[in-house]
């Protein structure tokens, strides 16, 4: 039997692309869709400017958008669990307010660094889903929090799972980041037509401190942060869908080139073992030409959901360098979420 | 008196600009346009596409092309020295063959590496010249070449000048460089619309080794090398012009913050000191915005010439990380190539 | 003397084109900067973020914002005239306000199409200024509304009156018009990358009948809208500056095509005669380049204020087909109210 | 049994469009893949620099290369007929060597004025193959050729076919056409960066005499073409694929919208009663947003093979006007060929 399932933030962004990537997933069915009080009451084809290539799937523009209150959600239906496509700056409070009741699952950063509060992505982590139990006794919660991490910290975070054989000590990162990123609107097109911008607000602070806690150890009761030293460089370019990250990292051993590409190009995680609806065949493909990943070319590889990495080289003053690229709002964001719930399905959480 | 000079390679994108900043100079006149066979004998005018904002200066357009061979230029005119604009795969032999009797002020990366080959940044290492007696005695040549550096070496090369003071140990930088860094026609638009190429043909390799010799040590015979580590990775954007670097680097000392921007902006060089007629009044500028520097919006800094750092921030891996942006077809083409002839001038090389 | 004059919406995109053309200004000194209340009592480089490439100029950043409203422009210094740069929802009442007391120069569309209140374009229709006395009588003001037309509108219009000696029966225009005409932060990037956006708000109709009242003729009571129908598709392309407009005009004479071009080419108005400062030497440029104009090229001719024809053609179904370009926010906006206060200066009528 | 077919100018970017289209195709398995000399020999791997999002298919790679003559195509294997994405330079002789012996399904520019040869979209002059007999007694081949439309023409007489009903008289066309309409690299980035370019190389004379072939009359022995009159303006603009056409038609009657665009809507072709594989279910899509047909969302409207129309609106000039976009290397270039060749399979003329 499919699991019923809310989104909370359905007409932003994020939320476009949850309703996008669940149509006919085997799993999970949209129950309800969520968004301010300014969309309650209309029709999601109403109240939601569909920013998508793909159509506005038919049946979801005919469901009505209630408001993202516990109160309305629970009126409108029942569910199993809610994807939270919240914004940032509110996402915090309603998040809990719902974890009192129900299993979130959350692409936003506002709890993500709290001490019981798994952050996850499924290839890398899995075990840190150990904190729920912990989460909901402390809370005295029926439901739990478990969040996605920041985009840019995914893709990074996958490559260096696969290293971490050979022991990752410090690494140094210079991102070229797609606009999509920004969510709607964004980045204005006259800042960034004939132009980068340098800086994305709290981005390099996530990208140092999320990919600590996900590499990090779980004993059984918290979250050891992994020892290492990362510093992010973050940058917007001109691109719609696509992060491309510049990665030096200092590792205790020295593979080969050919270790090294061996390691990334044979990882796999659980939910290849488990073989979950949305897991890509290969978390990451390691591409030989001299030119690539490249955004265009490589941000729908394994639908959105591998990682490409290219232009593995040597390196004369960390160890390696190469380019690692990701789908920002499938892998990084709607497709991470989704491929969390169904890893938590798999192990009876929600 | 002013000195006449014949560009070489007029036609071409970095000759375009060539005359386009010799406009009105106080002490050169382009006397004649030199291109390769297919527009000799054509007005300039027909001759060229003119590819800048500005027009395309009338006087211009009437002077005839001639080849680009020491005789053909010789028979137009007597000029006192060359401007080598020429595409890198021609440039060796052709410049070998002006050398002979001329001074080439060079563009081109052909003879960069070459041992008793000045590669000449004003504000760094004018005492580099001191090669030009030497090159001159080695080949019994009555002219010389002198060069440029690469364009994105060029700006990375003069924040470090102005950081030597705290000993340059190590530096990665992670490079987002424009079209117009790869001439014309260049990069293909269908290569980068809505992209990221992330790799440019010798480029690391030529910050790697062309930074090393420009902060080198002349000896009165010889340059050493500067004992320092630089890792590079290279990347074209959808930015017309400007090239913007991402800048990770270890010092022997530990500067603060503001000792570290304070280096940088008041940085002068013998071009500052000698007011040549092309010298920013500030070879580097460093701006506080949180999100600068931007290549649209600071190219044009100091006409193209001032080299713009924002983002300095203390590094955990390395010692600072910041980003700089310079103009590449201006400080690093053919305003480099000006300015390095200015001070030639200054100091009776030309 | 030099006439002092207050910005209405100076933190605007257009206000800043303002404050940036009249650096210099020979007849114009800024004297009052007004905001909304947001910005009211901060320091203007506080209130504004600076959007243009040039840099804020320093004493412009030192000013006070004040409030738009009579009272506290009037507290804050005398001024001669007010420029208002206001956003076209909220403009309207605003004007109203300070028309009582001060000539208001605006670029908003809240009043064009009233019928006492000029709608001005220098080279066009000067005569207009006729209705400024009658409208100061009508409403019991000391001060007037004069306005300037929509930015795609003028550089039409500019190229109508040059061709009215053929009598302009039709035409169909078809546009491809500028990010910077959506003013800040205006167009989101995600709408326009790899995209055209072929609908703007209200710019179909104001090109019809914004054309047809400057091109009318005042009978020295009212303006009798000008004869001749207009239909117009506008686009929005990729480009920051310069909407580019596709013309087929239907006339009833039948002039050669150098006839035609002529027309064009040495059409001058009361701006030239009158060597206003503004006034671009030519106000229409015609070149013969079978590619051009081409808005990032050609923008910027005449400082801006040129309008660049091109592909002039015969035509099967109308008379004449041709391309014209003008630069939006100077030509089109800032520049054209300042044009028009010279003139009116140059009349006494402010 | 399905059909071997030959791709002449396969390694081209329309040739690549052939070998994805034709991935899986139910009626023609590709056999041989010919490119010109310096492709012939290697494998398609190492001839190819594959340009497109998708993958170039594994089992193309491992195809080797042939020289683009009748006798090594034919030495590399039995073909039934050829599809040809030749460049317009160098289309004519060759086809008319193929076409001695085998049907020619061609994409290029060079035979289609021709009067025995036909101009064929399948949805609008199926009649026209009627052509094919005359042109092979005429010539004595025992091939012939065929071929369709410019990129920019066939979505337009699309449209006109809907209309037809109504007695089209006149029309005029303004272009903002895709980069990859100019082919590979075709388009320098520097060219058209924050630009348009408002000219495309014999364009608007294709888009002329063209449609009135496509839509002219077979009396069983020649083409009476149709007696309209239309003029182009054409301009190309920073979007990767999909032209967008602003059109005013001037019909005989005066429908109102709602036929004008049921007309429209309600269109089908021959290739929708065939149920060819590659008909789209809708020739035409409208679309009744204020702002649509956008490129990026619309271009791949049954899978790239329907026009999509906005913006229809009565007009004061013509009678009346909208927008038409289609994507240019789909139905306008290879899947218009290889739906033309469906067509002809059905009627057993290969």
């Amino acid at each position: 039997m499919k699991r019923k399932v809310a989104i909370l933030g359905a007409t932003g962004a994020v939320g476009q692309r949850f309703i996008e990537l669940l149509q006919g997933h085997p799993w999970f069915d949209i129950e309800v869709l969520a968004a301010s009080e300014r969309s309650a009451g209309k029709k999601f084809s109403e109240a939601c400017k569909w920013r998508l290539e793909s159509e506005m799937p038919k049946e979801i523009g005919d469901m009505p958008v209630v408001n993202t209150t516990l109160k309305e959600v629970k009126e409108a239906s029942n569910v199993d669990f809610v994807f939270s496509a919240l914004p940032g700056n509110i996402a915090g409070p309603i998040e809990t307010e719902f974890a009192a009741e129900f299993p979130v699952v959350s692409k936003a950063s506002a709890h993500r660094m709290e001490a019981d509060v798994p952050l996850i992505i499924p290839e890398v982590n899995p075990e840190h889903l150990g904190l729920i139990p912990i989460q909901k006794k402390n809370r005295g919660w029926n439901g739990f929090i478990s969040t996605d991490p920041n985009c840019s910290t995914i893709q990074l975070a996958i490559t260096l799972k696969a290293l971490s054989r050979f022991g990752v000590k410090r690494l140094i990162v210079s991102t070229m980041q797609a606009l999509s990123g920004a969510g709607y609107p964004g980045v204005a097109s006259l800042d960034i037509i004939d132009n980068v911008v340098p800086f994305i607000s709290g981005e390099e602070e996530k990208m140092e401190s999320e990919t600590r806690k996900i590499l990090g150890t779980f004993d059984g009761k918290q979250v050891q942060p992994a020892n290492m030293t990362i510093s992010a460089s973050c940058h917007r370019v001109n691109v719609k869908d696509g992060h491309l990250e510049a990665v030096y990292v200092e590792l205790e051993q020295k593979p080969s080139v050919d270790e090294f590409k061996a390691a990334l190009r044979n990882f796999v995680g659980e939910p290849q073992k488990l073989k979950l609806p949305s897991a890509p065949e290969k978390p990451i493909i390691v591409r030989e030409e001299v030119d690539r990943p490249q955004p265009r070319f490589d941000r729908d590889a394994g639908k959105g959901m591998s990682i490409v990495v290219g232009r593995v080289r040597s390196d004369s003053i960390m160890t390696f360098k190469y380019l690692c690229l990701g789908h920002n709002t499938i892998r990084g964001a709607a497709g991470a979420g989704i491929l969390s719930a169904e890893l938590m399905a798999a192990k009876k959480l929600i």
